[in-house]
């Protein structure tokens, strides 16, 4: 076989056979195919798509180049959620308590943020002591006896894709439907699950801005689970505003805490409730979405769900006392202020905008090996469809440095202000399994 | 500026500006921009092309990276030829000689053959002795001296093109109209000559198959030859089936000199004098056309173009015993009878397939650093709409192992014979400047 014809071949239009991709994996693995073949290729997928069961062998390929997680030992079923990344989304650090608290077992493996989205381990680390870092052993015994953890992925877990994500960086194929699905899916389905439940967000704050986008990437990302033996299920999400009311590592864990204790905001409630009533259902505690999401209102309620977050944050090293007095966790000295300059109402929130501004705070990452700093972040007070007068407070911007000038006039910049009150956006767009 | 940025720019279909390509140029050629970010720039244009001025931009920059020949130590017009490749086409050996007879300057810079097509270089090297490396100052001498030389390209010339050739050629972006352009005419603007006729292959034996890809071929090299000052026209020709009636380089030196004596194949002489006739016009001997070709064909019966060709070779250091007595040329052992296996007309010929029946002889190169036997090839004595009686001799295999037997096989294979007589076929299809 020789790569420049299977470049042609995708280049023509054509599907690759399972015989092919498992070849060109392989080989690229190995170093017999050079970066400068493979980028064409994905250039070429850029453009010409992939066939559904060419890109479940292609999240194959590269599932298969590296460790696949035996969960075996854990009795019953495993199911993990995953998010294709948004602004202010602390849905994981709440879920997993809750499902956990349901007797689901939830074997989390998680990313970092970068660029304008975070990521769960960040928020986690943002507790003293909190390791992500656990061996096989821990990891599935801490599952089997508490029902949740939330690690990082290991360096074995499907190496031919972090070589493809690092190359796709850098060559203008990041924003491909199937390569994106294919990277998602490999590193999931080679944690030994056997079901996901995955959030795709769509708006002004997720990669994918529109719902057209966003349902071609979710029937890739399910076809190619199913492929695999994964029962995977889809739940489209609102991304046209911030989740919750706030952005930043030490701060999100705060509100998630407030979640846990029966508070806080209630659209990270709504979702986080919705995601618990198809895991419930997946998982087979009940045969009803109702059902399943008044199991989860009542884990909430009753202080279930926060004695299991209490579990896991003692099980990997965590302070637990930041969970009884959030005001221990890590703090940004100087709190400022973002204005509204006139009344009327918040029409739009640029939510891509306010996650660079944290950014920028250095609550997120430019670049993959950016130090992080987990106190900073915003507090937004105002969300879409709020009505404002001047001079209102939209945010609080919290920092480490004492004149942020530029990052507080961007978060007033993100703020639509207008005389006409908008339409309400719904959370939950659409289910596709 | 970011290569990453220009990849994207130009995946969304944007094209790039001067600055913009001139440094990407530049630093590939200083390895600044590797291989894997050039492939999947090289894809991006394969699918979205390139606009007229940013074209003429890519050749330019190319052209740049290397050493420009200034010829206005020549005096008057410098004119060139240059073929896109076909099957048996020794038209520059007759074309040159023409054009210096005539007193018109033809600096001509030529290639070597790969795959199913042939190279000058490689049809004038079956002549013993003849020197195809001249300095730039030798090479000047003879054009000012007896107008014409035919020299290889200095490994000097555009090396941006040579590194990007191949690249192409290993990462399937080699059939891109603005990249099969911009290498041509960074390389033949690059000798310094005013005016270029392009001859334009279309048909079985070409790279363009269809007139639609020959007209937007053409019409992309005459942009790019007008953008950068050289008087630029291209003519469409037909390679529906072998010129001539040999392929191999010393049985196409052989036809070559039987033009020179006034004889040869008719479809050899009309594309040569429709050539020589629009050099003449560009050259300023003429306004005329018809003028044109009437020069050309004084020049071939009157022997002044067989005696230039002799000076051309006595030149460059070949054996001009040759000329008189052809049959001094490098001769194959065994000739091998192709015979039809069925009556009726020849309605199609395989061109590309005879291409690589005499490749696989040796005739040519199935990778660029193969060595070639000079000797053999084919010799056709059927050509497109003759009709033929079973066990008729097709074609002669000229060939140095005994018993060539799939060689013969697929030179069989290659004529199409049936009942009904073909429709002629025409040889200059259209003119396009």
């Amino acid at each position: 076989m020789r790569m420049v014809d299977l470049i042609a071949k995708k280049r023509d239009g054509h599907a690759l056979s399972k015989t092919e991709i498992d070849w060109m994996i392989t080989a690229y693995v190995d170093k017999q195919i050079p970066d400068y073949q493979m980028s064409a290729f994905l250039m070429a997928v850029y453009f010409q798509g992939m066939a559904d069961d060419e890109m479940a062998n292609f999240a194959g390929a590269m599932l298969n180049s590296g460790e696949v997680l035996d969960l075996s030992a854990i009795p019953g079923i495993k199911i993990d959620k995953h998010s294709t990344g948004g602004v202010g989304d602390k849905i994981s650090l709440i879920l997993a308590p809750v499902m956990a608290a349901m007797g689901v077992n939830i074997p989390m493996i998680s990313g970092r943020g970068l660029g304008f989205t975070g990521g769960t381990l960040d928020k986690l680390e943002a507790i003293p002591g909190f390791n992500v870092n656990l061996t096989t052993e821990q990891f599935i015994k801490q599952v089997t006896e508490h029902h949740e953890a939330i690690i990082s992925a290991s360096s074995e877990v499907a190496p031919a894709d972090r070589r493809l994500y690092a190359l796709r960086d850098v060559t203008g194929t990041v924003e491909s439907i199937p390569l994106i699905a294919g990277s998602i899916m490999s590193k999931k389905i080679s944690s030994g699950i056997n079901a996901l439940v995955l959030d795709v967000k769509v708006g002004n704050g997720a990669f994918m801005k529109t719902q057209e986008d966003a349902e071609k990437l979710a029937h890739a990302l399910v076809t190619i689970g199913k492929a695999h033996g994964v029962q995977t299920r889809a739940i489209l999400s609102d991304m046209n505003q911030p989740l919750g009311l706030t952005i930043g590592n030490a701060l999100e864990v705060a509100e998630t805490v407030a979640l846990l204790n029966g508070r806080g905001p209630q659209d990270v409630r709504e979702l986080t409730v919705t995601l618990a009533a198809h895991m419930a259902v997946m998982a087979g505690k009940t045969d009803s979405l109702e059902v399943g999401a008044q199991l989860a209102g009542d884990v909430l309620r009753d202080g279930r769900a926060k004695r299991a977050f209490r579990q896991m944050v003692a099980d990997q090293g965590g302070d637990v006392n930041v969970i009884d007095s959030p005001q221990l966790l890590p703090k940004a000295q100087y709190r400022i202020s973002a204005v509204a300059p006139r009344g009327g109402f918040v029409q739009a929130i640029d939510s891509e905008a306010l996650g660079k501004a944290a950014m920028q705070l250095g609550a997120g990452r430019a670049q993959a090996d950016d130090k992080l700093d987990v106190a900073v972040g915003l507090v937004l007070h105002k969300k879409v469809g709020t009505p404002v007068s001047a001079g209102d407070v939209l945010a609080t911007v919290h920092s480490n440095t004492a004149d942020p000038a530029a990052v507080v006039a961007a978060v007033v910049d993100a703020f639509t202000i207008g005389a006409e009150e908008p339409a309400k956006l719904q959370l939950i767009k659409e289910i596709i399994e």
